[in-house]
């Protein structure tokens, strides 16, 4: 399918191709430029990271983003601007985590850098000190019997691969420990795990990221450890095979609280009933600023909206800006955007999310569930973008808008570069001095203009 | 001839697609697949970097670098390392540089932070002192007559526009000034320059570069000034047009000193005359560590040859690997290497330059030297690099390069994505810190793979 793509089907397009109107292509131009000279979507990302900061779902900094977000899109003229209520798991960290290694002289000072998991119990001030059983690659706990790890540690230390081209393969790989190997090694009678942090690089930062209690299984305290001090870790343990660590983490679920989606929305004005949404998460972890993730996502799709008013662009179809709460532990954002879209019989025709940083933007991915007439449809725009370097691709989507698929909603995503995108990504390094400004803008520029021709033409 | 490039040219790839072998496109997976999980040449980058520094030509420091560069290629096992002697301009910036508005109760404490541009004559400590006179545009200048320049300081303030996908376009637009602007402003009478610095940014760093005195004109100092002191001292002018301001710098240069390109080669093993050369150069600017200009390109062309013999290639044709001394004031370098060449009635079937900063890679660019055959051999070769977002294009070389065009040698160039590039180019802020290890590693193999291609059939 990758093949047709980008080669045949591309061919097609390529021999037949008068499409790229000349008007669509100068206006694809203007976009382009209005978004890179006057960036207004990185200038509303530093109020977002330096005024507002980390606003993990159901904080008062959350709480504030909403009320920004909404400020913001009610200055531009927009047809509508509102917000959907929403209730959101309130998880909160509590006070700093720590993690040392006791009863060996040796290794009493190793530094272990570690965060609680999001979602995940804590231990308390009584804290929590075992063996450590090392398992190197998440399914090699299935081997391990209940004997072996009852009332021990699980040390989950897979590598996240610096050889895939796609970082993002690499998380989809390595990730499974961090999602579920709590509840996994709690089945053999752990008494909490640490899981290696997700990145390829080695470096000194606890990454975090939500985890998924099964239900019927004991609950146990969960860290994540910088892959520097994993490594460091795992060499103590060929030493000293029985060492023990204490860690402490003060985490702590509590009831759900009111959040919103907030949204606002563009009047399509030849078919209206036709929306399109585009969209980003205002929550994020609350290590850092959540400048990549996902600030500038919801920073691009206001912007999107800015750029649609500045020029004047009027929409056929309708077109729904949406800053989804609560991604990172719960999804109940979209969830809520799906059930109301639902019950309301909203005909959503296309969703595009941006969640993967704000760094250039590589590509547009348009999801399996689009079928082979509408493929074919949005192939022909791909000549519009070949000065832009952006091609149209298979693979779209994000997790926020899945819940419109069942809807036959097709799903795209703005796919920007990841290199650097685990450098930053959960930990206290997501700060808005790592987005750049080009990078940035270009990403907008390049949904603005896709989103353009999904309202002028439909698909 | 762009559009021939990525539309029609690439239907008859696609279409007749019988070329991308198994075998090559193994080897190219293999080629990644260690760039990235063993980054020598980002190693190779932090010992230049933080071990050696700036290293300007004919200093102490670029002597340093030809030594390790010498030193790190003759641990890979090559057929032949050398230096190839060439004797350099030594141009030595001396003592900070100063500058602030004189007999301006109101703008005494306005900003101004400037550095020398390259191969500027220095004011000494008597400094300079003058009226303003400010230029939009490079080309306003000619409008301007010897009574209304003649004492004055000439101010260009040319701005590098952000709206351009390219920078590099932008950067050829707004260069000229700078290169060429202290000549022709000395023409018109001028005692100095100011030059608006070289990038789409407002920041506060002076950006350097060199600039060329024409013949049998008065050589007059010249300085950069940081972005956001040009805007402010633009707007001091609009109060007071006849503010002066002072400036001293301390630069001068010195007689030629004696240096070296540093050269490594792996032998053909079939056609051993035709010759690939592949290269960045070795000197940098002397406000920072040349990371991204061009410690990347050296160390990622030093990491080919080592990928090619811990990957057991052996190339059909002869690869030289080349650090070219003095690219940033002077190109000595390039122009020795190509008078060898030349004199050694060497055949150079193709160079590749890596002098774009050590960011994604996202084409390879071939020169319009390039015969039509030639293009379609290489074209054939895209397919191969579709796993990895890498097109071949039209628009390759480099300055060093640039030399071995007479002759008859396909000038080819590595093209990242230039999106930061001027954010650190030619200013305090071009070190190692800013270099990301996957997307230099990308770069470098990205090489490697076309390289070995090149040398494998030829073009």
């Amino acid at each position: 399918m990758k093949r047709f793509f980008l080669s045949s089907f591309w061919c097609i397009v390529a021999i037949s191709c008068a499409y790229a109107q000349k008007n669509d292509s100068l206006f694809v131009k203007k976009i382009y430029e209005t978004a890179l000279t006057e960036p207004k979507g990185y200038e509303w990302l530093e109020y977002l990271c330096k005024k507002i900061g980390a606003r993990l779902s159901g904080s008062p900094q959350a709480a504030a983003a909403v009320e920004f977000t909404r400020q913001v899109m009610d200055t531009l003229g927009l047809d509508r601007v509102y917000l959907q209520e929403v209730k959101v798991p309130r998880w909160t960290r509590g006070r700093q985590e720590k993690a040392h290694v006791t009863h060996s002289a040796r290794f009493a000072t190793l530094p272990l850098r570690v965060c609680a998991l999001g979602n995940a119990v804590g231990t308390g001030a009584k804290g929590l000190e075992a063996k450590i059983i090392e398992v190197k690659h998440f399914k090699d706990l299935t081997s391990l019997t209940h004997a072996q790890v009852a009332g021990k540690i699980v040390f989950f230390n897979n590598v996240m691969e610096q050889k895939h081209i796609n970082p993002f393969t690499a998380y989809g790989l390595a990730g499974e420990a961090r999602r579920n190997g709590a509840s996994e090694a709690a089945k053999l009678g752990a008494k909490g795990v640490i899981v290696r942090s997700l990145t390829p690089n080695l470096d000194e930062f606890p990454h975090t990221g939500s985890l998924r209690y099964a239900l019927n299984v004991p609950q146990i305290p969960a860290i994540a450890i910088a892959t520097i001090d994993a490594e460091a870790l795992s060499n103590a343990l060929k030493t000293e095979p029985d060492l023990q660590i204490y860690f402490e983490t003060h985490c702590n679920m509590l009831p759900d609280v009111i959040s919103h989606n907030v949204i606002g929305e563009l009047k399509g004005s030849e078919k209206p009933e036709e929306i399109i949404s585009i969209g980003g998460h205002l929550d994020s972890w609350d290590l850092a600023e959540g400048a990549h993730d996902d600030g500038a996502g919801c920073m691009q799709t206001i912007d999107v909206a800015r750029l649609f008013k500045q020029l004047n662009i009027k929409p056929k179809r309708t077109i729904r800006f949406v800053m989804f709460m609560n991604e990172e532990n719960g999804l109940r954002g979209g969830q809520k955007y799906a059930q109301e879209a639902e019950n309301n019989k909203e005909k959503h025709i296309l969703a595009l999310e941006t969640d993967a940083g704000g760094f250039t933007p590589k590509s547009i991915g348009i999801g399996d569930e689009a079928q082979a007439a509408q493929v074919r449809k949005m192939r022909l725009w791909q000549p519009l973008f070949v000065p832009y370097d952006i091609t149209l691709k298979q693979g779209g989507g994000g997790a926020d808008i899945s819940t419109l698929r069942p809807l036959g909603t097709v799903l795209s995503g703005l796919q920007p570069d990841a290199n650097r995108y685990f450098d930053y990504h959960h930990t206290s390094q997501d700060n808005y001095e790592t987005v750049n400004r080009r990078e940035m803008q270009l990403g907008t520029a390049t949904i603005a203009a896709f989103i353009y021709l999904v309202a002028e033409y439909g698909i």
